[in-house]
């Protein structure tokens, strides 16, 4: 093992709790705060590899567990050489454990302290994911990044469900790490396992589970059950009491968030790494996120403005194409206009943590992001 | 006008009745034999205008009238300046006349002296197409080319049926030059009309109609209502009987036609000018064009091969992914895997048109071509 995960720190903002760090990884370097690009079947939907190196400079992205197991499987995943190979991303990658879309199966699925049994939304055939079967499984995927098995109660869930859920997501956890310091990855470099914080809402959970997961003492930490359904304030609230007990020399992953705003307001309370499906299912849906608020591109008022869908866009495409021809496009349903929509919104995602970053290195992070807070949420 | 279609040939093949020639557009240069793309609503489905310069080399798209008019409607094309402003393809433009999609709504469409009647299928609206009507409209899109509206008979067709079609044909490309010659372009530009020449499989019909189409003396003419169901030998031989009749020194358009080895056979035949959907309609479904055959990417014989879609192929995305992933992508419905397939099909119809030309200026086209048609039809 050649490729060891590290975090440096750089800058601590000193207006806020924002960071700026580096993760160096296998496949390369990853500066915080970053926006990961959700890749569910080992796909951007709409974006090509090459796009988002160069269009949307992505540094890192996401892949989900739980669709890849099914689809295209383990055996096509492990002869490829791993998902790098597989999809021809040779940059960092994440996937989380697969838990997530397994309780989001609702009906389908069922919960006992060995692990899940559930049923695939493909074909209906039964499987069974475990801690031990989440690593195995994540090996074969080989991301750089891979979540401990976890589960995320739903909003709102009452005390004892939550408590003993998160008890559950603890002793899983130690399932999760004893198994995988047992092997090594399979493709010759380093892959880090972040365990996740739980607890729902309540505040004494939220900090025992906190406590719980910085002393299992991993490469990175992760905060879920947010995003699920509860008020913006109830998120920060969380977020900024599970920031202040999570170590400050490793980073910090909420997971599932969110809208800028939510994004911006998690930076400055301490978090490095996101992940959201916004920026490509509502591109897909005509919905554009700018520097100056949110676009509904299938409104009436686009139809004849031919100026470009951002002037000052994040990416060539936002530049290159007019509104009055995107909304066309969404309008008729063509998949260029979910590509384009896609491609800008995630590139204004990437240039928003990127100028996170600038501004936290540059000292001024916290009145910038007051500011721009209050555009991101303007109606166009 | 400053800028007048002109059309060059520059050499005929000896081994057949190939050409090659240059068509110069106000929007630049045509260098035939082409294949051009189809991009029905202003769009070629699933690929990005750049990518059409930079991956599929494409000289000139397709726009289809019918669907435009619909979609975005007239007057948001006037309001941009035609479909160049409208989808930012400044290269040059092709539109049909309308007349075959109308028909093809068959159920929805009276056709008398005057014009047709016809309902939209995306809201049941009621509209009429004329000669007149289709060069009006043909000029607000503002295409470098654009086509006579003409009736496309079915296939099988009666004799009487298709000789009263060819005749209604006739009469209506009369009314479609009067009325375009009585104008000048809305954008500053030229743009030139094409008649198409019909009367189904019928060689008298057929003979007669070159004569009469040859004899308005426009600047390129079409071969309409073939690859309409009718056996390949019935095409070319309709195709060969057209050509020899229509003159040398205009280009000829095939319309609507078609695979790889239709496209061989009929440059063999004097034609310049192709577009077909079959390179992005199949794309979506999983069928790959190559120089060695076609592949069928949904065989489960694909699933674990890790090789490049296409090594030695025509755009960088044949080269760039695997087999195995754009199987998954394409098994799974993903949006990336109708991009990727449908790059690489438009890609290898560029370079194949592009070899011919190649050929037929090196002198070895016939030879060249039989050898092609053979591989091109094997399967994979």
């Amino acid at each position: 093992m050649k490729h060891l995960f590290t975090f440096q720190l750089q800058h601590r903002d000193g207006g806020s709790k924002a960071r700026a760090g580096v993760i160096e990884t296998a496949h390369g370097r990853i500066e915080t705060p970053i926006f990961m690009p959700v890749g569910t079947a080992g796909t951007v939907k709409g974006v090509h590899q090459k796009e988002l190196e160069t269009e949307v400079k992505a540094q890192i992205i996401l892949g989900n567990t739980y669709h890849l197991y099914l689809r295209p499987g383990l055996d096509i995943l492990q002869k490829a050489g791993g998902l790098h190979y597989f999809n021809s991303w040779r940059h960092p990658i994440l996937t989380d454990s697969g838990g997530y879309q397994v309780y989001s199966l609702s009906e389908r699925r069922k919960i006992t302290e060995e692990g899940v049994t559930f049923r695939s939304h493909i074909d209906g055939s039964k499987h069974f994911f475990s801690p031990e079967r989440a690593m195995d499984i994540q090996r074969i995927i080989g991301a750089d990044i891979i979540m401990a098995f976890d589960e995320c109660p739903p909003y709102p869930c009452d005390y004892r469900y939550a408590k003993e859920s998160m008890e559950l997501t603890h002793r899983w956890l130690k399932r999760c790490c004893d198994h995988f310091d047992r092997q090594e990855g399979l493709y010759g470099y380093e892959q880090a396992l972040f365990p996740i914080v739980q607890g729902s809402t309540y505040e004494d959970l939220r900090r025992a589970s906190a406590e719980t997961i910085a002393s299992f003492d991993r490469a990175g930490n992760a905060i879920g059950g947010l995003s699920v359904g509860e008020p913006a304030e109830e998120m920060y609230h969380t977020c900024e009491l599970v920031c202040d007990i999570l170590p400050a020399d490793k980073p910090r992953y909420l997971m599932g968030v969110g809208t800028p705003a939510n994004i911006l307001e998690c930076i400055a309370l301490g978090v490095d790494m996101f992940d959201c499906v916004l920026p490509t299912r509502n591109a897909r849906h005509g919905m554009l996120y700018t520097a100056n608020g949110i676009i509904n591109i299938k409104n009436a008022k686009w139809k004849d403005d031919f100026s470009p869908i951002d002037e000052e866009g994040p990416c060539m495409s936002s530049r290159f194409y007019t509104k009055a021809y995107l909304r066309h496009l969404i309008h008729s349903g063509e998949l260029l206009g979910a590509q384009i929509a896609s491609l800008h919104n995630l590139s204004f995602f990437l240039w928003l943590v990127g100028e996170a970053r600038r501004h936290i290195t540059g000292g001024d992070f916290a009145s910038w992001k007051n500011g721009m807070v209050k555009r991101l949420e303007q109606r166009l």
